[in-house]
């Protein structure tokens, strides 16, 4: 049984990263909590956040890279949830002991240098499920 | 500046509900929390929790219904993000006030009952959210 926290956040694809913030900050009245760019998954990104609830909203910086091609596909909108646990690397092997379908066969750093790993929408129904790290 | 507590939930539409929930069972551990026909909204719906997680499934039960819309366009995937406020009609004035556009003007009932108000998608870059009272 894989034990699980709360939903840590989810994450949206957006064509322009400025724009959403303001627009973000301005209807929902959110704050950016983190900005950073993430080479490896050819994205920036930034974290969002009013009260418990945080966003992350994703901008590919490459045409070629996943982020784009979902962008592409489907347009601006919803990518994936992440679910807290404490520990990426066990949550990873109750899931594939499960049956299900990874992404990324071990955890990797992701934003504000946190572990993290996806779980293959196929899996899910169609929903890409991220597992992250939270020790708290 | 609107109160937000929790992400309440994550909406999911599919268009097997039976088969979804084994498989959120079986990979990753979720239990059924609640489950029943919501003929407003065209849907049958179940809530699935693990830990703090929570995921609601939705399956289209009319083809004219925006549900049964929303699947036959962008296939089975992520549908809408619930947002915990305390007051759902205070939000949605807080949300329009800032310039926000409303799917619904004021709340309605949604799943197990709870008060609930859809937020535009045009006014967070692509993304369905709900706004879900919790005075918890």
């Amino acid at each position: 049984m894989i034990e699980f926290g709360r939903i840590d956040h989810v994450g949206q694809v957006v064509d322009d990263l400025d724009a959403a913030i303001v627009d973000y900050q301005r209807v929902f009245g959110m704050r950016v909590a983190l900005r950073e760019e993430l080479p490896e998954q050819a994205v920036e990104a930034a974290m969002l956040e009013a009260g418990r609830c945080r966003v992350e909203l994703v901008r590919p910086t490459d045409p070629e890279g996943p982020v784009a091609r979902f962008l592409e596909a489907r347009g601006p909108g919803m990518h994936h949830i992440a679910f807290a646990v404490p520990d990426v690397a066990v949550a990873l092997r109750g899931v594939a002991a499960a049956g299900g379908e990874l992404v990324d066969e071990r955890p990797r750093v992701g934003l504000g240098g946190r572990l993290m790993a996806f779980v293959h929408p196929r899996s899910a129904h169609g929903v890409l499920i991220e597992l992250i790290e939270d020790r708290g």
